[in-house]
């Protein structure tokens, strides 16, 4: 089978749907990107996934990343992909927004989807150093920018981020890892251990530089106290030349489901007590705090709906393999004739339930993009800071929906191509459990959903939240009567109903304690999945609407008629089949069974 | 972490709800078994799957079967582990139950349960040799049984079923394996490929007999064209000894996503024209009919409850694991106290939902197999009659809702220990890659679904499916007064009253033709759900009912104390929170979106 992408879909979000104009018209973009480009752009990224990243995801799966005598070996082409990426401009230098080269997310992100779903793994690499790269961008000297920046984008170095320990998971603020003073303000010693550290080491790169949370000595309790470190794995010079090795030792490599092809590592720093780290950021202050932790958030809302968008390019590369099997593969007799499988009903039902879902929550996902490039770049701060406010309640939807739904997608494409799913011959199964992981990266479910009911809901008062949801209304109001999505419309506007009453209870709730407030949290995942839906739902309407005008002037024999024809499926089926879910959880709500905190919990253990 | 298994919910089934004395009763049985042997079949069963059994699992997902030079070689083990459970009586002896040495399958199948949680690639090993040897018992003459049994049931021989061909999968009449007369009217001539073979090979034992359906000359075509026959590897000669080689040939062996310590074999029959049959049943008619498939098929409710059963297993020791984790797991804090994670709301309310939903499929399982004891062995032919049709009904339901109800319970298993339930370190995650080709085998999810829609409802002129609907309506009826459970009875009727509905709906589908017709095919898997999840929640409220009695008389300090509460929370939590699905399934049909019949199909295919 042959790794193709719904690029069509990419375009019609840049091109016809999202005001991609107005954020090529801020002043950092207006004099390198035209509307224009995103054709060519979006082109040719598809031939790089294609040409050059594809060939190794299959691979990488069936060899991993191998572990011997202390060094990591990344698979057959590793190496090469990720320099080729990173040195061609398709990688971080184009990622990282707050450098000059940085191109507006929603564009690069849209170029780079076809790539992550060609190879989820080395999609982790990339993203991992763009992520180091923008803390020293954000948070670094201009010496810092100067010493590491430069290698770090042209793909001679990668980059990490290291928050997990052994006993500090979601609970980051346990860490154990200690930093030291030395005579130089800003170089400390680094000592401790992390664990689940992806693309931690590889052999692909001459240097790895590892962002690293510790505690200084001074350093306060729980998370408040963790400052954030520069730790090469091979010392770097002041002039940014390769110094000796800097006591970094990986000491073990997980064994994963899935991303084979990426090394999630374990790694000591300063067992030889001879690892050494640049500070970003200032000293802790005299209550011991530090503000390692915020500086590694600061992009949060970008990693966090990125790793939304890593779980639907992954899900809509799985719909895409499952489309082209199920109109290849002929079984079963309808009228006495031997069909492909797509003419059957179930089959059908798969791949349309496969279409909306990653079309819709791409959707969503791309106004999540859209509004941080405003929230970044227009000199207009009011909206800049709505849409700020957009983006940080749209984070825990995509993060948290995309990655649950690229769980019951991938498993769907594996149910179209029936027993050959589960082959490894075959590509689809590798995306189930390439993408399981990021129900739990980057905060798990209920860490979003969490963060939704508990802080997205009340920030600022609840004004932007109340702010949110009146945009869903308006739109509603606004559109209501659009030919032929009536029916629709009404469904979208009983959604919208039962999603103020789960979002009235839940306040109801916040002015509780003890119990009846525990059903905040026990209620929080299918709350979140109730406005992600609601918000889902209105995305696609919203480009049915854009489609069905489009459909309009076309012939019968037009070469998009299919396409948009597609779209207003997409918004239906969803509509009509998925968005139901928001009536049932808001009875549940209603209903607020509390079995759940009332059995004694050695009910709970088998045992 | 350690393998363990929920015991006491098994002997509640056969102790405290099911009628089990009764089925002891039967002639084949009430010399051998009674009531109070469960206690100690099971404690020697939980010890076998613990000290014997679960030992090989990780190893046999870690080592795969090896395919070198023709030759299969299964990992270490596996041919100790699949004999000492056929010599002791575990296995095949047991489970084949027109044997005089077979048990009530509701007897064996939980000794079995924790055998095949333990490792359920081994339990495919013992289930397929089960399989072909009931075929010999039902359709094979004396001399067939005396010539092939007895090393069959011992361990020295396994065997396997042969249906699916790389061109007919779902569609078994497609095949185009053939057999050729020979001079002697039993013995056919056998030339093929098969495909997708489970456990067709692996160095075990010393033989392996295949039950092969292929079509003879004279065969017509589909299904009915199709003969079956007893293929060993190595000729068996009427003595029982072994002949020659019977040019059988693993040509090869399936990368899988799971069930790794299985081996999934494409076989050869006949390569270099060399390979025998004995025919099973009579030649074909004169209009070139056999009954192959049909006696293939003979033991389809049980082998397919078996595949159910198979799946809730896995999901039920995923669910064992995840409990055992989160309770020794610290993370987080809960009034500035570090807690194991099973006090956050949000994992118990996994734990709580793997242990709903694992205790009530597996109390729908046992339905399914009383039933089948009951239609075999008792001499009330009415009842017994009855109690075939119940289990027919109940097949689907359990083969389907178990399987993709398992991929959701051990996905979730995953979510429970986060990061760590990722890696291969920790023995969750295999459940999910090994269960996941549940939903495909033995039929999938959509077969099954249509099985109900469109032969269990209208089997026998709608009787049966009548009779079943009113036995779940009766029970509402006579028991909606239970103290403690009066608004889970309100739910269970409105959902009874909802399924109401879309049987009514489906019924009037089935009048129509064309799309409309295709309606019932849209909406099958989904009407499958309304019935199998009303019926789950029957059981376990029933078993709510028997649980508040049995807790009415028990101190505080009575070591069941919180089993029994934790019947009763299974049901509440059930019915409160997943059963509410059927009113959302039963508004979407009543609604009948038919996008998906209605969009060209090119629209579904990314290209």
């Amino acid at each position: 089978m042959e790794y193709r992408y719904n690029m069509r879909d990419l375009k019609f979000i840049l091109k016809e749907w999202l005001p991609t104009e107005e954020v090529l018209s801020f002043d950092r973009f207006k004099d390198i990107y035209s509307i224009d480009d995103v054709d060519s752009i979006l082109t040719e990224a598809y031939k790089v996934a294609r040409e050059v990243v594809s060939p190794i995801n299959a691979q990488g799966d069936k060899n991993p990343v191998k572990f011997e005598n202390g060094v990591v070996t990344s698979p057959p082409g590793y190496k090469e992909v990720f320099q080729f990426i990173q040195k061609n401009g398709w990688g971080s230098s184009s990622e990282c927004i707050e450098l000059e080269s940085g191109m507006p997310l929603m564009l690069f992100k849209a170029a780079n989807e076809p790539m992550v779903a060609a190879c989820p793994a080395m999609g982790s690499n990339i993203k991992l150093t763009t992520g180091a790269a923008n803390l020293i961008i954000d948070f670094g000297t201009e010496a810092d920018k100067s010493r590491f920046l430069p290698k770090m984008l042209s793909g001679d170095w990668q980059g990490t981020m290291n928050l997990t320990e052994p006993s500090a998971g979601s609970d980051v603020g346990d860490a154990l890892t200690k930093s030291y003073p030395t005579d130089d303000p800003r170089i400390w010693k680094i000592k401790g251990t992390k664990m689940f550290i992806t693309a931690g080491d590889g052999s692909i790169c001459e240097n790895t530089i590892h962002m690293v949370l510790a505690r200084p000595p001074q350093g306060t309790k729980g998370s408040a106290g963790l400052g954030l470190y520069i730790v090469p794995k091979v010392w770097v010079d002041e002039d940014g030349s390769l110094g000796k090795p800097n006591d970094v030792a990986t000491i073990a490599v997980e064994h994963k489901m899935g991303l084979n092809g990426s090394a999630t590592c374990m790694l000591n720093f300063g067992e030889n007590d001879g690892c050494y780290g640049i500070m970003l950021g200032s000293a802790p202050d005299e209550m011991g705090r530090s503000k390692g932790l915020a500086m590694m958030f600061n992009m949060m809302n970008e990693s966090r709906i990125g790793t939304g968008h890593n779980a639907n390019n992954q899900a809509s590369e799985a719909y895409a393999l499952a489309s082209q099997y199920t109109s290849d593969r002929i079984q079963g007799y309808i009228k006495g004739e031997r069909v492909p499988i797509i003419k059957h009903a179930d089959v059908r039902r798969m791949l349309m339930d496969m279409k909306a879902h990653t079309e819709g929550i791409r959707a969503m996902i791309y106004k999540g993009f859209y509004c941080l490039d405003v929230a970044n770049n227009s000199k207009d701060k009011e909206k800049a800071k709505e849409c700020a406010d957009i983006a940080a309640i749209l984070t825990p939807l995509i993060k948290c929906y995309g990655s649950e739904s690229a769980a019951l997608m991938t498993a769907e494409a594996i149910q179209c191509l029936g027993g050959v799913g589960y082959t490894k011959e075959y590509p689809v199964e590798q995306y189930l459990r390439d993408s399981k992981i990021l129900t739990i990266w980057e905060g798990t479910s209920f860490i979003h959903a969490n963060d939704l009911v508990g802080r997205k809901m009340t920030m600022k008062n609840g004004k932007p939240f109340k702010m949110w949801m009146g945009s869903i209304k308006n739109f509603i109001d606004s559109n209501k009567n659009a030919a032929g999505l009536e029916k629709e419309f009404g469904t979208l506007a009983r959604a919208y109903q039962a999603a103020e009453e789960v979002w009235q209870t839940i306040g109801s709730w916040q002015a509780e304690k003890d119990k009846k407030r525990e059903l905040i949290n026990l209620y929080a995942l299918r709350t979140l999945f109730v406005f992600a839906q609601l918000y889902v739902a209105m995305c696609l309407i919203d480009q049915a609407v854009v489609a069905s005008k489009n459909l309009a002037g076309l012939n019968e024999d037009h070469f998009d008629l299919n396409f948009y024809k597609g779209k207003v499926a997409s918004a239906r089926y969803y509509v009509n089949n998925s968005l139901p879910n928001v009536f049932t959880v808001a009875e549940l709500i209603k209903n607020a069974d509390d079995t759940v905190l009332e059995v004694p919990e050695e009910v709970l253990i088998v045992g």
